[in-house]
């Protein structure tokens, strides 16, 4: 059985946020069942948990002791994993596949970057003077880089020919901004993140996702 | 014949730097021959340059019509592009492939992010009052990355096993601190990095890369 390790409560900003989202989504199209490994925040420091993990984060991935770490690698993992019949996140060609990992390492390092930065000045550092005299710089990278991604979007459905795990991993940073009207400016990459979240394999992804806060705060 | 994008000049303080050293560095490992496609300012906006690379970066890759960028997806397609023999980029196991490439996507995703941000703030908004204000949390984030890179490679030559591809990322995000003493004061870190440059296919890749500036300075 596969495992995946999950926090068993975050704060209500991180809640629909948090990266383990992710591979349950990938498992979610593949079809794989799993169990989530709860980590509690004490746990994140643990010799045990920096062996599976040695950074501290979630999520984490146990199959047949196999231990991986890294949602990008874990997806990608997930992807390549099909043993039978095509891979639901995966082209079939290898071209196909090499696209699909070059826009994965797009959504994680172009794009999640100058996302996530912008994220933590909203989040974290609001209060700051620092923060208000760089934010405007911050948004505006985010901006450039949204309006590139939109313009490749154009007349496209996803990044390349069909739905693979790098629109899956693009969906998420993207979801980072939420707080914000960024996306909502770019009309075509609007529709592109409703199209994608559309997909039954998000929507029980995330409920599994909420369950637990909402059982702490219902 | 294998074609790689790279500007052809960049500021001081960026050469030795610029993200297509990673994957002239992957193919020097690979023994395999590629010639540059030199990129001016103006042509990171072309329309000709954003079909081969939407966000209008180096490098991009190209090779019998398959048209690739991102360093990581690049050198990761390097590594797994062996067609005679062992990969010398990746271990032969799936497991160890799949270890391999949860570091790939650590030193992009988790190291490089923050090291970035400190990078940009000391050599482009050096001046500001927010960077002087945010500075040291910058430095404080990069710090405690690189005390947990530290503590994982404490007792190990590489990341995993043997020198992999993962190996060549991670030491081209930590050069990118090179303006800091922040790798010098983890000496486990310190001395990893240097054994990873010592390598000669690095030495070859760098010394490619650094030859047109040289040239345009001399």
């Amino acid at each position: 059985m596969i495992r995946v390790s999950a926090f068993a409560d975050v704060p209500p900003f991180a809640r629909g946020l948090v990266r383990e989202l992710r591979v349950r989504w990938a498992l979610e199209e593949a079809g794989l069942p799993y169990r989530e490994r709860w980590i509690a925040p004490e746990d994140q420091d643990s010799e045990a948990y920096r062996r599976l993990q040695p950074f501290g984060q979630v999520p984490t991935y146990e199959e047949d002791g196999l231990e991986l770490f890294e949602s990008g690698a874990i997806v990608l993992h997930v992807a390549e994993r099909s043993k039978v019949g095509p891979s639901p996140l995966m082209p079939p060609d290898p071209r196909g596949r090499a696209r699909m990992k070059a826009w994965m390492f797009a959504a994680l390092d172009t794009i999640e970057p100058p996302v996530q930065a912008l994220a933590e000045i909203d989040l974290f550092h609001a209060e700051t003077a620092w923060a208000e005299e760089r934010r405007p710089g911050a948004a505006e990278a985010v901006r450039l880089r949204l309006r590139e991604l939109a313009r490749w979007l154009e007349g496209r459905d996803y990044l390349e020919d069909r739905f693979t795990a790098a629109d899956l991993l693009m969906t998420t940073v993207l979801r980072i901004l939420r707080h914000t009207e960024l996306v909502a400016e770019q009309p075509t990459l609007d529709a592109y993140v409703r199209r994608c979240e559309a997909r039954p394999a998000f929507q029980r992804a995330l409920d599994a996702h909420l369950a637990p806060f909402a059982q702490r705060t219902g």
